[in-house]
């Protein structure tokens, strides 16, 4: 059985900035990038945390990411602007737009920020909990690659785009939904192969659209049902959300979409022309700060106060798991997988990095 | 069996504008109610349309409803408002909030509005849709009553408040989603009881937490899936879009929510205090408009070009479906069940209203 590993946040929040200044990036971009990465490690996201650089840095080293980007606003008005990201790190493009977004809500109660010509820009939940300090509302998406399956269809063609959705609270933790539009995430598919488990029924299909259980096909076919699986259990719904966050990531920025989504061969040449889109609401316009804290509180209590199904002692609220997970993490370091942590040592051996990041046993 | 039974939409308008007149609405409001139902109606959504009078009517005539609300708008900036809608119609406030949204989003590209006081306002996709005239990408969504599950819970918890989004296009039907967040509607429920089928494994759990098949049941218990289902195919995300939607609704509004949500005898004496949530962006500030219809219809037609499943020879977009029957219906009359005529054709009595919304037989 492997040991657990354990690494501390702030270090290996160091060491992901000093691989990214080492790989090219201005020391304020590789911050911003190794900020976003590790906030989802830390939350226990590790389908969006640092094993991504498994991914990131051979892109990165191809010169299929432009890491001195020339980020532009193309448009702007108060409550709105539409970013061209030059082809930059995700992370760097949309941690600007929400930066900005937030910037703009401050002034107008209200923004809605859109990127283009953008990289995978990791966990779309990091973007939208931005607002939370500020006590605003805030949302993000992201488009992708086709991978769901449209309801009646044989063929993935529109991206499993999240919808993240954060909202400030008082004493409970803040309400954090971050979810795929698919019924699963490719990640749970991708955890799956490496824990060698099968799909389960309900999660993708195979050629014959019957349910899929090979995690490897999947990969490769990408068929994966949009949330709520076949026509009879609203899957059209999930399907529609895709639809709808596509247009508010690639259709409102001028990104890549359907047909437009780029071949692997494309993306690197020019990246992958991939969008955002970021929304904050300053919620103290509608009710006192306090007591919409207050009443958020009651609500998410109230929720959690429901009666339990048989076998189950807690009802969740989203982001709830995610925020227990963080509070370990900060305390006990946090769980890598062990051949995440290999990675990172061949990068810190091939970038001369210090590798001082592993917690010592208690 | 049944002839179908088809009356002419103007007709069943001028009949409905007379019948709330009669009522005690004044004309506009009457006006503002009949349009929102007969919309339903026309699009073949008959779960909001004039089949809710039989419900809406003995309401107003215990006197449950205000006819003559004094409609106020709490707070403003030129991004938003907070409206109080005087335990008014919920089409006569929902009608109000969106055209006030749209005004404002004339003037700052984009705004949000949300109303509490109201009653059961009908169909969310009918506020959402009326931002398309004005090439804006209308939202709406509308809190409710307990009917979805939370995940591991065994008791109804949260309302399965819709999401509807409406997305200009230029050749193709504008998209136009219009979902409750759990995996069917209550008037799905409602339809299976009236033609005496079965529910579908997966819509609503049973006392056991198995799935039901019984509708009178389930119209008692009122316990529906979060869209998604069970854990394992998702249903956390459908359950946690509907808290995000009472949030907007109930929350950010001063509405009910949760625990606050009122009994059936509280809701005789002040009214259900039901939020709701009104959006619009003005899509010619993120691209030229014209570029972006065309972009809208590439993309919608891109979707329905996916290759087909066995067995299906189409794929549809969100809102094709009701545009088709729109057409049908503008053309050859709406098709209403004959229970639903024959409680129009009763009010007509009691009201003393002409009754000439049939169609001649062809």
């Amino acid at each position: 059985m492997n040991e657990e590993i354990r690494v501390d946040h702030d270090k290996l929040r160091q060491f992901v900035t000093w691989l990214f200044t080492r790989l090219g990036c201005p020391h304020g971009d590789a911050d911003a990038t190794s900020r976003a990465l590790v906030a989802s490690d830390l939350l226990g996201v590790e389908s969006h945390g640092v094993p991504l650089l498994a991914g990131y840095v051979p892109r990165i080293e191809r010169g299929a990411v432009n890491l001195t980007p020339n980020i532009r606003t193309v448009k702007e008005t108060p409550v709105m602007a539409v970013i061209d990201g030059d082809n930059g790190l995700g992370q760097v493009v949309g941690t600007r737009a929400m930066e900005l977004c937030l910037k703009k809500t401050k002034e107008s109660g209200m923004a809605m920020v859109v990127a283009r010509n953008s990289n995978h820009y990791g966990m779309a939940g990091y973007y939208a909990r931005m607002a939370l300090p500020h006590d605003f509302i805030g949302m993000s998406s992201t488009n992708a690659t086709p991978t769901i399956v449209p309801t009646f269809g044989k063929a993935p063609a529109v991206g499993n785009n999240p919808i993240a959705i954060a909202i400030p609270a008082g004493e409970e933790p803040p309400f954090s939904l971050d979810m795929a539009t698919s019924t699963v995430a490719m990640g749970k598919v991708s955890i799956a192969l490496r824990k060698e488990e099968q799909l389960k029924p309900g999660w993708a299909y195979n050629e014959n659209l019957g349910f899929a259980s090979d995690p490897a096909a999947i990969l490769k076919s990408r068929m994966l049902t949009p949330l709520g699986g076949l026509r009879d259990t609203g899957g059209q719904k999930g399907y529609g959300l895709a639809v709808a966050m596509e247009v508010f990531c690639g259709l409102l920025s001028g990104a890549s979409f359907g047909s437009r989504h780029l071949t692997p061969e494309q993306r690197e040449r020019s990246g992958p022309n991939l969008g955002h889109f970021f929304m904050a609401v300053d919620v103290s316009l509608f009710q006192p700060l306090e007591e919409f804290k207050a009443w958020m509180d009651e609500f998410l209590r109230y929720l959690k106060a429901t009666p339990k199904a048989p076998g189950h002692d807690r009802i969740y609220t989203a982001g709830e798991i995610e925020h227990e997970k963080q509070k370990d993490y900060l305390q006990n370091g946090i769980v890598l997988h062990p051949k995440v942590v290999d990675n990172l040592r061949s990068l810190a051996d091939k970038y001369d990095i210090p590798f001082e990041i592993l917690r010592e046993k208690a």
